[in-house]
């Protein structure tokens, strides 16, 4: 059933404005900044198993994951391009982590050194199984980048030590992960190795969850098993719920298992979870999850802009989810929210420096915003829960599988951002563009040879052109397949025209009523205090003025900024918060800059939907 | 420099259709309901002082206040109306309550039987103070219904106590209440007995309120002194912080204080307290915090509307306060934001019923919100914190002390709502109005001789007119004084005519701009779906559209309704969430109902503020 995979790392190299100068952030200040987090904390000691009671820096549940998430990242950044001193750095995490492993398989620094006894007693809210899952991927992207088989060996005898203690027999535990991803890890071990058993440990677990009577109610009958998505089985599910990461992390594993299974009935639960997602709880910068009270989704069409949350986490996750759902099934539309989260929600978290993020990304921030815990408009350097920044880590070197697919026979390009490609079927070209920016896409053949070459379109796009050595290209469809026998110097054009677009958004949603964004391609901007005052409030856009695009930058990276025409709403000052006086307006020109690059030239103020004028 | 004093329940007879029901069913069903709710979870039983660990109903560091509160509310409706059964009821609690009192006075039952160890240990979140001054309250309001002095003498004794505990002394303890409320406790004990000692309590407690080093961090380190309102002393104070219901007995207290110890600078604290409160933090309804976290003040224009929170309680604290500074400085702006408040936020929270309740009053709910806790759309006969029924138990039977203020030489009336006034001098009276529905009202007097009648003419009205017995008053003033001597028989006509105004509000609120909220008179409107289907943003209110009013009623409480001009906005269903596509519009006639009585006939979806056609 799986039409494609995505492309690894090290067979795209990424020659943009935009994406190319963050991957390479990542090496010289993202990883090393989340390295010098883990020395500081005790994140990487823990796994010396030192700690005693009444020592400083005792290990937290979380820690392993953030280490292992901090050494994908480098073995993405490894498989991207080699680096000596970056991958002695990782051998030395590597063995400092697999000396911590016990005779039995097992690898958890917490539950070694401060609660032994407690081992497998927790699961629904002690991440366990997640760290787990979080080792495994950083093994399968170690040996992938590397070829070493050492962590990879390791983390084999802790999923076959996992594999005896959890399943259906009578000497098992039948439970399964609180906090998903070691489900979409076995997949991922599972096509390294080759070996069915973590296919089969993963289908337990998928299948397991949300069974009768529930396994966590025995461990605490107050769990909430909505918020864990565990109140119905992964098959009878409708709606997207629960903590939105978890949430995604589960949808990439069930999604995994469907196409490696070929399971129809469970790709449809997958695609139907994705239809409530997008056309209901979704933020249209693919901000997922509307709570701050446990990073939760909550019902259809609670997606307030403020008060919103959409961790950067969960956004990195709908990424993977949508990656899996397009390779598995072929549809470009998954490629259309893919791109759309990817260039908005997603990247807005990181700052243009690289070593501080958000944790939640609202659509509205103001000076009058109540702060609490990781629900702030100010970028952190790292948190106690520091999912987010390790999540950059491991993020930002694998970009190349959200923008390409390859196949036996060719390439797909999804998202035509300027980069050297090469697959492992030899099929090689070069990507000339600004993308997302601009468009205009040329794409030079660098390898003889027969190859098939898919080229999506945008969903966005009104009027795409394409032509090979000049030729138009008559049937253009949204995955556009150019299938002939290629030479060096061949060139294909495309032209994705852009233009800046009013998005509206259901009524359901009362805080956008009234309200539009700004789209152009598929960047959503923002309108920041710094370029147009504050408050925004007070802004109406124009939709009969003429938008004009500037390319500008921050930090070195490039984007395209938006200025158009708006009324400025101004009424007598009375003192009054409430008045019954009449509004005067006068025209001013707004400036709109990326979602992505927002909070980066100081000020507080920011919001994406704007009010309209009529 | 107090001008006049709050008329006791006694002095006024409501006749009116709109809280005279409510009066007679706090009688018949607020009240009756709570004691059941007391009885059942054991708060009465708490007084026998017979719970030992292990036993259910474990008494709770609230529960004293509640028991209090409505005792409270029992003086307080003896007091407007004698009743010999209720009497009996409350004479039975006291005695109940009494014999809990420990040799040295103390009186509180979580402490005396759960962690008496812990007396006074944790003032900051335990309510032990809180607790006295309710119970004191209570005590005060009952010597004043029935002259019965038991109560009284009882938390005199427990005050006495508490005064030898607490002070400046070297073997005093140097605290002060965590939860506000003893204060105000403490100037109504002192205005019963004339004991000085009292009003010295009174001020220790606010003086030393804030004070570095914080008392409440030598209970514990973290505690957030902000949410206290006890970063600075009082007299720094600048803004409302912190809880909100703490900060409104606290400014209660403080402005007591000022006014009987005539302190020029303290009252000059509280009116700027004020100015800050209703000049950025103030709902429009009244509502007060914003914040369900910690049910708190937030900062200058965080007002959300669906994700606000404005507890029951917190506005009516405000009415509290609000009648403070009105009988205390004699301006009638304090009589504008009370009527606004009282008729609005203060009175939403109790259903139409009697026995349901909001916790938490917000502008704007759909049947997308994500409830939590407190914070929800529905009302709830109970809660496990249940601060918001027996404020109401309380509340209701003192109308009087809101709408009348006496003084020697005759009455001010601030809210001409229908009743019949006697006051301590002699001077009486009936109201004949529809008020707040109607701004006609007439007043005829009822007793021969040499008065002062003074007469509020609400902020809100444009053309004020007052005739004395047919003759036309030429100065009229926000308080327009008629002083003469008065014959039975004499008639004074006001007309203080009410249209529909369109509220605006500060752009600095991002989700209220672009938006108005109807008000008429003193009444704040609501949209409700059961009247105009949902989505309550689809609607636009015609501004330049004509309005109708109609009277009606809900469960025997008569109101007005408005009826006017909108157009619905629709969109071609896609079934995207987002899209750009065009409105239409189609005319439409809505409905819309005063706050305070939504949510009594179904339905999920209510909106204050509403979208303007331009």
């Amino acid at each position: 059933m799986k039409h494609s995979s995505p492309l690894p790392p090290g067979s795209a190299r990424f020659t943009d404005r935009f994406l190319a100068p963050r991957i390479a952030r990542n090496r010289a200040v993202t990883i090393p900044s989340a390295v010098r987090k883990c020395e500081e904390t005790g994140r990487f000691a823990a796994f010396d198993l030192k700690w005693k009671p009444g020592m400083p820096d005792k290990p937290h549940i979380y820690w392993d994951s953030d280490v292992a998430k901090v050494l994908e990242g480098m073995a993405n950044m490894l498989a991207y391009e080699p680096d000596a001193g970056l991958e002695k750095q990782a051998d030395e995490l590597i063995d400092r982590i697999v000396a911590a492993q016990q005779p039995d398989g097992y690898l958890n620094t917490y539950f070694t050194v401060v609660e032994p006894e407690k081992r497998w007693q927790s699961l629904f809210d002690c991440h366990e199984l997640y760290c787990a899952g979080h080792l495994t991927e950083a093994a399968v992207a170690y040996f992938e980048a590397t070829g070493k088989r050492k962590f990879l060996d390791a983390m084999c005898r802790y999923i076959d030590y996992i594999a005896q203690v959890f399943g259906r027999g009578e000497n098992q535990i039948h439970g399964y992960p609180g906090h998903e991803e070691l489900e979409l890890a076995l997949i991922r071990l599972y096509r390294v190795t080759g070996e069915k058993r973590y296919l089969d440990l993963c289908s337990y677990f998928i299948e397991e969850r949300g069974r009768e009577p529930s396994y966590f109610h025995k461990e605490n009958p107050l769990v909430n098993l909505w918020n864990l998505q565990a109140e119905k089985t992964v098959r009878q599910m409708t709606e997207v719920t629960g903590h939105a990461v978890r949430a995604m992390y589960l949808y990439c594993g069930m999604t995994d298992l469907a196409l490696e299974t070929d399971d129809k009935e469970l790709l449809a639960v997958c695609e139907r979870l994705w239809q409530n997602f997008i056309s209901k709880r979704m933020y249209i910068t693919g901000g997922a999850g509307s709570n701050h009270w446990g990073e939760t989704f909550t019902h259809d069409y609670d997606l307030p802009n403020t008060q919103g949350y959409s961790e950067s986490c969960a956004s990195i996750g709908l990424c993977f989810w949508a990656m899996r759902l397009l390779n598995g099934t072929g549809k470009s539309c998954y490629a259309d929210i893919l791109e759309q989260t990817l260039f908005n929600g997603a990247l807005s978290g990181l700052s243009s420096s690289g070593d501080k993020f958000f944790y939640s990304n609202q659509l509205e921030v103001t000076s009058s915003m109540y702060e609490v815990g990781h629900y702030s408009r100010h970028r952190q350097p790292w948190f106690d829960t520091s999912c987010c920044p390790t999540s950059y880590c491991r993020f930002l070197g694998q970009l190349s599988r959200f923008c390409f697919s390859e196949s036996s026979d060719g390439v797909d390009i999804h998202i035509p951002v300027a980069a050297e490609v090469k697959s492992r079927c030899g099929f090689a070209f070069g990507i000339e563009s600004d993308y997302p920016w601009d468009g205009k896409v040329k794409i030079t053949v660098k390898s003889d040879g027969s190859y098939r070459l898919g080229i999506r379109v945008p969903g966005w796009c009104r009027d795409p052109q394409i032509r090979v050595n000049g030729e138009a290209v008559q049937q253009i469809t949204s995955c556009t397949v150019i299938a002939r026998q290629w030479h060096k110097g061949d060139t294909v054009w495309c032209d994705f025209p852009m233009s800046v677009e009013l998005c509206r958004c259901s009524n359901m949603v009362y805080g956008n009523a009234g309200k539009v964004a700004l789209k152009r391609g598929p960047v959503i901007y923002a309108f920041e205090e710094c370029d147009n005052g504050r408050p925004l409030s007070r802004l109406l856009i124009d939709p009969a003025g003429e938008f004009t695009v500037e390319k500008s930058e921050i930090d070195g990276i490039f984007f395209a900024s938006v200025k158009g025409a708006a009324l400025e709403e101004s009424f007598e000052d009375t003192g009054k918060l409430y008045f019954s006086g009449e509004a005067s307006f006068a025209a001013k020109t707004f400036t709109a800059v990326p979602y992505a690059l927002w909070g980066n030239r100081g000020g507080t103020d920011m919001s994406v939907w704007m009010r309209e004028k009529h």
